[in-house]
């Protein structure tokens, strides 16, 4: 089989982009075609797209798990060169796509802690992983293995929601509480949690107070629109942040339901697509190691499947700011 | 039983519940959870949720009669505590879902009756009625009832449309002559209404002629968008409405159709999400004593049900409104 | 208040089909607006429909926990006579909407407990208790409680599954092993369990096996549509019944996905709507002492609902099968 | 341009036009590319497709106003030569798109006097007329029209309901009392209606017993799928009818939901689409002088139209109908 | 028939916006209503509608050949004032719907030379041409007839991409190069060529800078936010043009996929639909002499077809430019 | 790396039916999680699923070319054993997923060479090749490569179409003449040729006239319904095939729109998913040397995905009647 078809092209390793042209209709799945895992030792490897299909945390509207596969199949329409970030961010980083976590869809534990390990033997063997979702919980085990290779870590977060829930009992996690979670493991501090898209209504105040006492940076929808708070805001994140490893966990539903509307707990008044792609933009030079985009449920999207393709938008964006920070690829 | 939530509040002697968190998948129908009306002696509620499933004046995609049902679902994501308003709505006003107008689906004058009565019922009792409609003809019967228990009402109209056309004819009301009527039935005056969204096309000129000619005041989008314009014009209806008591009238087609696709006649250009629940943080302070949120036609909403769940979120902040301007319930 | 609105005659008991005729718009939330559980005392009432928002052991794609909701919606369209049956349900079983069970959403040891304990509540006051779930899973503790209380139980099982899977570990239990799990629990027996409706594919053949070694009657799609076998196969079943007490136990996806659409494991080549309203004809006179509808996954559903508008007829033929085989109402 | 196939004539002195085969992707908008009405005088018209986009009648979901625009969209895939009744329709009778009835949308009375104007206007011009609707209710000034013209008319009636509802009062008629209004108003005698596909649940079990009073034929699913009370209805009909004419309205809700989902209210267990389309096949030979295709909701159809393609399907097998029991067309 | 019905009177050549007002469910299907073509001689026609059904050079997802009906279907609630532009249109131009071009849809050369023809003959008679797409592939036999009559012509691109690519070979074509196509045939000059909207990912920078290389003006997404580069950016626009000829070619994807998700290659982050109708509000005084919109894929619209009504509307303001910069029609 | 991955043990050549179960909600892509193609000599395989993502020769509603995607997704949900058919396939075939043949998009001869190509390449290396489309045109290059090397091929033709249209022109070839192309290049003799589920209206009678003279054998939808006619049409295949080889081709239309909306040019009273299924239980024993299913266009279909999944299923059982006639794997 002299001539490569599409299918063995992609599997023999051919990074997207190359100049033999292929229409958007072929290929079986990886994320914008990149390559498939196992094809390249992994020390060679400087970005990894990983699936977490996981929404048994879940408290109202479930479908998350097949957030992996949609975003894929959209990232089709997701090309090599960022216009907005300006960098070739698949020619600057040798990428792979690298399957999915084989998650237990009845068991947290178990699934937090394949989670975890396959994270961590992805960022050992030196890659950035970027995690396509899945609810929101799977942030905990992505953290505790972030946070053990990467110390004093600058989390940013995108979300409608400030996620400080507290369950009271069993289990003792749900997709509401990762970063009260993480705070209370000691994985990340208060204070370098940097929160944008925070609206709407809450059952108990309490979860916007604990935040506030432990510290954490929330700046709401109304003072996102005051560009004089926007800015100081960013200005404090920058300062924070400094020359340390940053993480950006981005829950689609910062993002208005009008721009994403395939989530499980959309909330109305939030960011649009040009603001979210565009605040991303104010980050560049941070010292990406990694990142995720959570809360894609396709079965709640539009036929034109605009929140997996946002959400694939999103990913690419996060590798560019990984790319930025970074000299050229080591292959 | 000590904390009673409004979630608790509802199952409350049903053997099904209990004290406990509910998941928001349980309940069979009320705004939020709320208790329905007859649980309380209509002179303690400070809040009334009234539903009106009419559609019988809408000139080209019918619909509205099913708005009552989906904002009642959608409102389970709808909690207690505003962020953007920073007032736990339910704990500072006793409220009840009131249930439905029985309407008679081909007869508006005795449905505009009924309306017309039982919001003078809920308001005669002390309740704040904000109706969930059903189409904007219904906003005729409500300021009938309104305006003769609150003298010099002042108005405020979000809307793509100006609701100034006239029927010509038989019958004398459609759902595009709501403002109209109530001027020329001399419920209200010109200079104390205050549009905001009004945009797109028109089959007569004469229309918004009228509205001039009458001294409504109108901030067009174009203007929405000049910060100096719309500070003056909040301005001016600020000092219009002094201490007296204020309506807002919520047609859904106000908002862009990207975020409010379920209605009837949805017109592209239109308020985001956040700029109408913004425009709405402006307004705190005002003497609000009633509200409504028309034109939701779900069977045009998206999957996602975003239309629903916005207008859900805008009767929160209604009721946040006037949660604001008043001391803490009787009760 | 004198006169009655379409909430307040609903609460005060009046059953459905009064001559002063509502539009089926207003109202809500009941099952075919009947009147909500608490107005009784249990002892007066025939029947109950109980809702299972629960999803929590689904394998593929979640969403039944919306299934209460949405069949009551539907529920609007079904009246009190059943054209087929020929019976006037509602005034020959005094019925009530129970509500729903009070799920606990992560957890299915708790949840089931509840099932358990709610269906036996109502059981024991004399009502014949039909559930609308819910994954399919909520058979076994509404078992646990059925069988309690009528012994030699005959379970008609209509389905594209034979649910005889076994999860061989944690949990022991998913939407796939309930009629297994009976069985092994000691629930039923083999020979009385009466299946309809499997087909498609299978992971493992052993799931048929299981079946057949354990003396269930099957009847597949193929035979089905042999006017001999299926005359047998229902011959067997009356003679196995006799004057028993008889369940019914209707997974939605036993009928083909282009009727019933809104599920979470379609398999293609089902039941039509007309042949599963049928075979239920078939069994007139069988001594029905509940049954259940499961697996509707509403947002699977098209727009009209098909899906949830025959999981309420069949409940309603359900009730008819109950109230056929009963004399009139004590009330 | 020898040849003139409805393609073509539709686009005769188009400049945009040319005589060959045109993709059914071009056009605006007539039933099947059918020429206009006024481009021939109206004497020398078989057939006349007229639209009625009334739906002010409806009482649970309305949607049926844009039926016409809707099933003529559809058409473009209808073409001349029916396979199932083996004639070339648009070769046999000189066809016309007739337009829209011009409904005065809130005023019934007004809008059947000009239905019933219009269709005797062209039948008085010798056209057959089917019309696309619109709600049920627009039987009723088609009979009027109809049964002034052709005396002792046989009625056949498809549809889920008898349509022998009462309204008992204001207004005096609704979609469900078209057939009791037609038999009060002396148009038609109960013996000569045939109606197939009753099923469902009633509010009142009076509706079916009226029908019987009156002498209605009523073949119920259950015995349509006995071929010999099948084939003894079908025999009575055509006893019944003789030589005499035949008017056939069918409301697409006779169809099961599965095949017609795009309608107000569905009933499970109906006709299949081929049950249907060969109940009609049966019928060939009498003596057709009109129909209607009622009750299509598009808002509730599915991406594909499957409910406005059938409508207009069935609409060229009412005109195949007319077709075979005519000599050639005069032109 | 003296009484003209909906039909006659849009036949008979009644301009949109008689005072005899017709609810916006008649007529079978021109834009606006506005009577067909030959209707009228055209030397007397102002501005002519022209429909392309073609999507015969789309690289992804294609369906943009049924944009003219779906946009014509919308276009009914699209009416003669423009409350943004404050212009009568159809009152300032004699207006027409003058069908479709007859394409050939395997063949984009003989559909091209269609088009060309169509177009010019159009011009020729004196209309400002708006042509409603179909794929952007037709721009370039649009400017071929245009740029041959208007020389030295501006062209205002609205879209998500470049449309700078080059196929490298056969065919010589797709959707995606006719600004390059059209710079390489000189029908235009880069510097003459403003583009607004681009965005997203590119498989090869190589897109971008060919247009920098031709001096094209691209205002990128971040650039339009700042209102400094904005104002700068359409000041270089109106001095460019002058009084020289404009066109405007409109891809439907500039929008956000928000706000136009009806469309084959939607990209996150675009303008929203007030943005881009305000920027066409900031054009008002250049000479318009035709315009289009195009990639409306209708299949991927939402229920309430928001796509076709923003590409109706945006058709309106292009007419309203037109009319702006022309005296009062000759008529 | 010990431990498997999904994606590593799918791309190291297990089976699908491993007993290490995997939810199904795990996976980049291939058909039933089979084996992608390289990872064996090609020598060792059975059975080869081929995706042909090609819509170019589609006269009416394209986006087939997603229909190969579409269908390996909904195949997760396809396991190995058919209950139908009473046998384990992937145990019985070594089977791999092929993946897609590289169309040209624009260009239907290359990508016609291409199909035979690949097809041949497959068949040579002694697998039974069933493509997944694709719209219908590709049958042509399948049965140059199928019937060079399987002689006097029977072919059974599901369909609504007979696909013996005549282009008349350019190009010679659509997606409604592939049977009459292959009668024409002598591939296959119409004799040979059996035709089930045609039905509905025809532009020209011709295209009938054409079959018959030809010879093909034509089972109509209501000759289907007879029984002695369908055992009568049965009975002759199977005297014509005999021992010789047969191949299936399945355009997803022959299926009714409720069973499988998603289609370009969907005809009602088609088969239902149980009559399709089981007319293949039909035919086994028959020496099946492959097959295809064809015309799957996603966007069309509902939100289950009912037609994809059908698809999916006629594929495993196309292989199982593969398996049937076949000895045990080499392997």
């Amino acid at each position: 089989m002299g001539k490569m078809t599409p299918d063995t092209r992609e599997q023999e390793g051919v990074l997207a982009g190359t100049p033999d042209w292929q229409p958007p209709v072929t290929g079986t799945g990886t994320f914008s075609r990149l390559p498939r895992c196992p094809e390249f030792g992994l020390g060679e490897v400087d970005l990894a797209i990983l699936g977490i299909p996981w929404d048994g945390l879940v408290t109202y509207r479930p479908g998350a798990r097949f957030g992996p596969q949609a975003i894929r199949q959209a990232s089709i329409a997701c090309r090599s060169y960022s216009q907005a970030m300006k960098v070739d961010v698949f020619k600057n980083l040798k990428s792979v796509d690298a399957g999915d976590v084989d998650v237990s869809i009845f068991d947290f534990e178990e699934t937090f802690s394949r989670i975890e390990t396959r994270v961590a033997e992805l960022q050992q063997a030196g890659a950035a992983v970027v995690s396509i979702g899945g609810d929101h919980s799977v942030l905990l085990p992505i953290l505790r293995a972030t946070s053990a290779k990467h110390r004093q870590l600058t989390l940013i977060h995108i979300d409608a929601h400030t996620d400080t829930s507290d369950t009271g009992g069993n289990p003792p996690h749900h997709h509401g509480t990762c970063i009260r979670d993480a705070i209370e493991e000691g994985l990340i501090k208060g204070e370098r949690i940097f929160q944008i898209g925070i609206r709407g209504s809450f059952g108990d105040a309490e979860y916007l107070a604990y935040g506030e006492q432990s510290g954490i940076n929330l700046l709401d929808m109304h003072d996102f629109h005051d560009p004089a708070r926007k800015a100081e805001f960013t200005a404090r994140l920058r300062e924070t942040a400094g020359e340390g490893p940053c993480y950006l966990t981005f829950d689609i539903d910062g993002v208005d339901p009008a721009f994403a509307p395939g989530t499980g707990t959309p909330v109305p008044g939030g960011l649009s697509s040009f603001e979210a792609i565009d605040f991303l933009y104010d980050l560049r030079g941070l010292n990406f190691v990694g990142g995720d985009v959570v809360e894609v449920a396709p079965v709640y999207d539009i036929e034109t499947q605009i929140t997996s393709l946002l959400a694939a938008s999103i990913v690419l964006q996060i590798a560019a700011l990984v790319a930025i920070g970074k000299p050229l690829s080591k292959s």
